[in-house]
């Protein structure tokens, strides 16, 4: 599958097949190019924990509420995507720009385990509604939970949608 | 090239053979697979200004200051990135629970975009060292400027790099 069949194919899978598990072959090579990523000055402000069995019971339900994310119990495996800290080198320079760069990492790691995950066969939702602090708790993390990715086989039934997405002409302008 | 290559091969290019063009049909399908990034309730809060000739070497002299980023001004294309303002659903959301989802849409949309441009042979470097305020008067830009990548071939000379990351141990966690 190239680059652009991932983009294409890539879609939020709400419908898993729960009885389906994740090859411990696939979800390595899933978690190795989200480790390959970019991030600024090398920081990789990022942890994931991977949760299977009770504890993605437990991690879903803490991404529940207000009628949101109920098929995320169907998924075999949540991934839980905290922020660590920055390396001097990349707070130095978020402090001289004001800019946010653990965030935009967080994002760009995301993209790479959820390209890898849709070349591999399986379907992912980014979830960033969630309860940070029972995430924590269940987790025993110490930093900051900024989104949970849901993986897993998706059910037959769940056709690729069409996506809806700004015009060209709307998302680029071209100077010269 | 599959997921895996892509994410091997991907490196920050700060050498780039100044002479060579970008093809519009690779610089359309690289677009064209930003804009099939996943974002927060599909709300897309960015923008892209490809910029090529004097603007782009205007572009990358906003991009140097302090030592970095000299080499972008060989770079024949240079994409800054804005942010732009939530949709609706996503800044409730945003608000509900305290998190900051444009900046990862953001990053996510880059490793689209630099995915893609792997994917078709050429080199990127995604800049966050940037000023702000004169990148918005050059590209007469309402909203802030995130981040600047770098697009064109690598020098023949710019060998792929050993890449430093965090241990899988490290960055990985399991709990069942």
């Amino acid at each position: 599958m190239n680059f652009t069949e991932i983009a294409n194919t890539r879609q939020s899978c709400r419908a898993y097949d729960s009885g389906r598990e994740v090859e411990q072959e696939k979800l390595n090579a899933i978690l190795e190019s989200a480790r390959l990523a970019p991030s600024a000055c090398n920081g990789q402000p990022y942890h994931f924990t991977v949760c299977k069995n009770e504890t993605a019971k437990a991690v879903a339900k803490a991404c529940m509420g207000m009628g949101m994310n109920k098929f995320a119990s169907d998924a075999p495996v949540l991934i839980v995507v905290s922020e660590m800290p920055y390396n001097k080198t990349a707070s130095i320079g978020a402090k001289l720009k004001g800019n946010d760069y653990r965030s935009i990492d967080i994002g760009i790691t995301t993209a790479y385990l959820t390209a890898e995950a849709t070349a591999q066969g399986l379907s992912t939702c980014i979830l960033g509604w969630l309860d940070d602090k029972e995430l924590r708790r269940i987790c025993n993390l110490e930093h900051p939970v900024r989104l949970v990715i849901t993986l897993g086989y998706a059910k037959e039934d769940d056709k690729l949608r069409t996506k809806k997405r700004k015009d060209i002409s709307e998302l680029v302008d071209v100077l010269e």
